[in-house]
């Protein structure tokens, strides 16, 4: 394999209202606001020395621009490009200097249709990690993983473990044993992104990493105290898939973000994949809890390589989209 | 006011199989057996010094048998006898050796039928509260408080303000100044009982205090561990009202059983009730989230003082019982 | 008895730089400013709905003006005043008005000679407790006790039990059996006054609650971040007497404040004082840890009821002030 | 560099007494006892699916065997061994049976003469993160790191960086620039091991991951519940370096392990490491809190490679081995 790719590393996501994002983002979950125009938003979190994670762009309707891995060399980009050429997938690249505080980046479509980044250089910021007294509402640390909703998650699955070198640390397989979900990871933690069964592509989420469970439920009551009640989506909880304590938010436009703390270490090369039924009370929510509709259903769509204007087409579910059983 | 009534201290509850109960209480709750036999188990909480504060009877159909208040002294008994009399409510003397490990006691039926005791003397027992090494489940530290549904909150609400010397909180309010609900104490916290309104009287649960958030959430993942997620029925999550961290459960019978933390002094002469309308989406849970409708409907029913065959007779609930309207 | 003594209520502390104190307490200590001048600061917790509970008052040298408890009625004002002229000790009425916020006010000189106060009436204000947004720091609640060195604690401990109505939830002897230190509540909590073995009188500290211990590690990584390291006095650790979970701090004039949570109900009829051995190694500090000489040593004077130019008066302990031996 | 080195695995540490050992571990760390006989216990921690990660073997006097770093595939180890005799230094081949549990293993002796361990293959057992009704004590999670004094840290360091492809996250240095210690990772997080100036080699202590800082402080108090309070040595604390919530234990023989969690990712290629000032009150502890003499000067000595009755030799530090100057 002629690449390494390091781990998930930002999103760009369109908002309508970049004042109402940041009140949402700044004051209530705490990221550092690193830069800031008319048009975007950068941020970070507590524990990044990269300039952003996560960044905000001003548009009239929602979307995912891209999701962004490092990697480990900047020859990784040439090695990704040339793989990705020679599968007849889109590439595009965008030189050093095109993108704000990033270097050169390769954007690829990915067997999904998903528009992925990546790049090795990122200007370097301060580090906040031990600036306790600027801490605020959720503590924000750092950027976690991808979600993505995607119409056969197999082919997914195949693609990145067996093209990108990913591995699977956890899977939810359908009684006659499709792969409904998988979790994969390149850094050693249960996952840089998991694939769901459902309409798509689309971004499910953007998962961010919290110090612990407490930062969790304090996010709950300041966002209840800001009056962002209605934009708790579900959760506090526990996963039984990736023993994560987690919260998932939706933002005033509705992308979805997850906070996510405590999962566990999977760079062991005997780590076996652990498999879930899809109706196991436990696999979602650990204490039985039944995620909402919403959860289910909604996710945002992601915007085509080549035309900022175009949604990218998407696909009905392979599997049957449905909730699992044991929600009733 | 010739009588003090110190603070909520016991429950006698029904369960059907002791074995099952006490797996419950005792592995995933964590109360300290003080002791038992075929047909009680009487538990405590790490930090009580009292020999018990929930008793669970075996008997073939679920109901409370009591719920008892402590006094401040051995004297108010007579006093408490005295004015129940007075206004034609039963009563029934317990006299000391009649209950296991309590002194006399004052049974009375109060005004919507509640069988209520009164007593001044238990026995003691080792506290354990520095033996953290047998901490364990939800550590469970002390009972709190009782939540009643009643018809008619308001007639409760008076007798036991202007009669028994209680002290209101918090309140909740429909849009017509109606009180759907009260939380009222003797000791200086948010409550020693609370009422609301829904067919009864019925007993709604007994809240347990938790000495900190992590032991509530802690609770849910033993609780799914040993295979009693689905008697997790709502939360974690913040109440408006009161504003404690709690999570209700329901044991094995159904019984009801809050764990609740983080409420606030109410001791000083100038506290005003708090009002809180039905309707305001924060007052039931901070975060917005809604209560599943059995917690809403389902209840238990109290046994008749004079009739251990007997439940009390019940009555539908004077206002519309009905759950807020942010519940859709 | 005449009277009836609710709890503690607020204390007037003397400090250099008034904008040095607000640093330390509002931006560290997460206490709420509830008004300020050119020579006051008044500050309360989040969940206090009094004007204030600590009263910061610029002044060139350090002291204690007074110490004060609310009473249950305003007429209690007259009986206290009555029993302290009866036993000859000082005292001074400060009329409705003469004090910010505060209605008329007894103020005396106790057995120990320490300026105490008593008043009824203070301006209630907004409670910030559900305003989570505006947490920082130790997220500060509510004060919780004094702690006083004074050279006779026998002396002291049978006048506040035996006239004032405190009782008694833990104390400390010496292998002589000679009390050393006495933990006395009015509220039924661990104290609203404790009294140490010292040359004295002098205040030792101030106690405030605080909601979790994870507010109590907070406010050290807070403190560190905003350069204020070396006024972590001791902890965070378990204390053994009272089981609370505790951190102590000098403010930049060297007045100590203890944050501390986790206490019980001391509330009971039956309740017996625990006793702990001087030099029980898990009294001070349940996990053992050995409080430094200063915290044995150093205290805050305090000022004479009729003079504020003058400290009052100190004697030596009355029992060897002496380090308990475990303490090497 | 033909070997590819994963993570911190295992130590094997000599203890006088198994039962002993295994109340500390076991009852106290929340150690799970994988298999034991009369001369070994074979510990790991909830979220571990190896076989162990800690072996306590009994022996008359102190010591530590070896400790193991897990590499990523079985033809490292040749990689591992032909470099190692390449330099001279002695090596030694396990192999696959003769020690329980583990596959063929390479144990060499380091350039600061520190018997070190690598292997690819273990056991797997069951996980028992998910087992929360098992948790208690310390609920032990995984091994995190070794912490070595030698006597040469600028020596250790460039070995492992320069030599063994180890990166460096954090770095304390003297006024002149002389590297006092060093913490080295391969897995990105801070540290997989470190070294500290001082008479060595000696084994400082094994890091073990904790979930949440509330772990460490219940630890502390069942600790001290179970008699253990003198085995506490340091802390709890936060670091400066690392910025991992800490706690030192010294266990029955006086080995010391610490209990971490809360360090950061290092897995970034442009993460650059953090250099502190061997002054800086920060450093050690966030707060400013000195560590005792016993923690900067004892550690247990590890045994030679081809005589298990022989310490390995050591040699005072290059540097002046003292205290930082900010602890007086």
């Amino acid at each position: 394999m002629g690449f390494n790719i390091l781990r998930a590393a930002r999103a760009i996501v369109r908002v309508s209202d970049l004042d109402a994002a940041r009140n949402f983002y700044v004051d209530g979950l705490g990221f550092i606001e690193t830069e800031a125009n008319d048009e975007w938003i950068y941020l970070r979190g507590l524990e990044e020395h990269s300039h952003h994670s996560y960044v905000l762009k001003k548009a009239a309707r929602p979307g995912v621009e891209v999701i962004s891995y490092r990697v480990a060399h900047e020859s990784d980009l040439e090695g990704l490009a040339a793989f990705f050429e020679e599968r007849g997938l889109a590439t595009k690249w965008l030189e050093a200097g095109s993108q704000h505080a990033v270097g050169r980046a390769l954007r690829v479509q990915d067997v999904s249709g998903i528009p992925v980044e990546f790049f090795f250089q990122m200007e370097t910021v301060e580090r906040k990690l031990q600036r306790y007294d600027l801490y605020k509402g959720s503590r924000m640390q750092r950027i976690d993983h991808f979600n993505c909703m995607v119409p056969d998650v197999e082919k997914a699955h195949d693609f990145y473990i067996k093209e990108l070198g990913f591995r699977c640390s956890e899977y939810t397989e359908t009684e006659d044993e499709r792969i409904w979900a998988a979790w994969l990871h390149r850094k050693p933690t249960v996952h840089d992104v998991a694939f769901m069964n459902g309409k798509g592509p689309r971004l499910h989420h953007v998962g961010f990493w919290l110090s612990d469970p407490m930062s969790v439920i304090h996010t709950c009551d300041v966002l209840a105290s800001l009056g962002y009640a209605s934009n708790i989506e579900r959760g506090p909880g526990r996963h039984g898939l990736s023993n994560a304590f987690f919260l998932y938010l939706r933002d005033p436009d509705g992308n979805r973000v997850e906070l996510y703390t405590g999962d566990y270490f999977t760079g062991d090369p005997d780590f076996q994949p652990i498999r879930w039924d899809l109706d196991d009370p436990r696999r979602a929510t650990f204490w039985g809890h039944e995620p909402p509709d919403c959860w289910f259903y909604e996710a945002t769509p992601f915007i085509e390589l080549n035309n900022s204007e175009q949604e990218v087409a998407m696909s009905e579910a392979a599997l049957e989209q449905r909730k699992p059983n044991f929600v009733t």
